[in-house]
């Protein structure tokens, strides 16, 4: 159960400049549709937004934003993937603020389908990575994760903060009202990514080279759009579990 | 170009009771988004609609079906899979049909995303497959092609008119006003499939098996969602040239 102070979210990281925000939980009834999670990273007082989903949790993102930064200054959103609940509500995105969208160049001619897009406003960030400059001291990194599970899929690295936003990678699916906020003990969070994992990322050859890139890159905590984030010693226990998992067109 | 008289489409099956229909194409410029192609069943006068797409060809999809078929009669809605030229436009074809949607059971919670969606008219096709009922005489067949691209993916088989519905998976992207409606001279197209295929299907060991699938099914059509159909010697050249395709996970 997720407590009532983090409802609004929690800032996981903050110094005078910079922030990065975990934006909390949107209380609509889940039963039926996979819950997400949003992140704001504010750098002097400019926002960026990963992955602020679809028109269905439209109304709590905006709302939950709102409480950290007016959203005339959000610069950029950033989507790992083209998936529904990551994109979908571009259209309404591109009308309340005037961010520029950062997505794999594989979606780019299909993300007018989802309703009326400034394709300008598009910035396709190419199969290798690219650098998002956000101030003068700051930029982020789109980090490759092709095939986990979308063929063009990026995470977001924050070097100040040193947190991966990993899109759908590590996600958790909760039974309701059990969710928490931090993996504390990975062996029992073990069954709540083993279906989703094993299912959906495309194989073990491709979550291996991930797994070696984000040791490198050591981060301090893996933060996912589902389910629960990582920290300390769970983020060894998740890349250790990965690393090992067959999957995908493994098991096909 | 596509022929004046082929932009409402062309029938590509027709029985006393049966037919198969391409419904043509959009006539919006195409330079910013991936042009995509719907098709119609009609068995006894009711109908299936296969991947009617989101918002920016709702109005062409609607007009091109109720020259056929009035859409109180479309009783099945197919979805490949879950990307946003697909089906971001759910909650419209829920609202102006009856129709019930079938996906694989992967993407069902992940449509609510798309906006007011009725759970209950969602049925969810398992990872092995599925059969659609339309008639007392005829059934059609819910084919796997999980990771090609999506890692929950089906193609839609008719027996009564040998067509095979292909999604992605023979997708050609046309230079604009250069397109035309069956593959002619399968040496020329394949440099209009090739990249797609390579960079977005996820592996060779995965679109073999699915080439081996598809032979024995031995379908007189490939109609895919986007690009050109095959018919006759181009069905064989197709699969001769895809299975033996290096892609994804293959080239990373």
């Amino acid at each position: 159960m997720i407590d009532v102070n983090d409802v609004n979210g929690r800032i996981l990281y903050e110094d005078d400049d910079h922030k990065f925000i975990w934006l909390g939980v949107d209380d609509v009834d889940s039963s039926d549709e996979i819950q997400t999670m949003q992140y704001l990273i504010i750098d002097h007082n400019r926002g960026v937004l990963l992955d602020p989903g679809g028109v269905h949790i439209f109304a709590h993102v905006v709302s939950a934003v709102s409480r950290y930064i007016s959203l005339d200054n959000i610069d950029v959103i950033f989507y790992s993937h083209q998936d529904p609940d990551v994109s979908s509500g571009i259209a309404m995105w591109l009308g309340i603020t005037k961010a520029q969208i950062h997505i794999s160049s594989l979606w780019v001619r299909f993300l007018p389908h989802f309703g009326i897009v400034d394709s300008k406003r598009i910035v396709p960030i190419p199969d290798d990575g690219s650098t998002i400059k956000i101030s003068e001291n700051a930029e982020l990194q789109c980090i490759p994760a092709h095939f986990m599970h979308s063929p063009g899929n990026f995470n977001l690295y924050d070097p100040k903060s040193k947190i991966l936003f990993s899109g759908d990678i590590g996600a958790a699916v909760f039974d309701e009202g059990k969710e928490y906020v931090f993996v504390e003990d990975f062996a029992q969070h073990v069954p709540l990514i083993e279906g989703f994992h094993k299912r959906y990322m495309a194989s073990n050859s491709i979550v291996k080279k991930w797994c070696e890139r984000v040791r490198a890159i050591n981060p301090k905590i893996i933060a996912p759009q589902h389910g629960a984030l990582y920290a300390g010693e769970s983020i060894t226990e998740f890349l250790n579990w990965l690393s090992n998992l067959k999957c995908g067109v493994d098991l096909m």
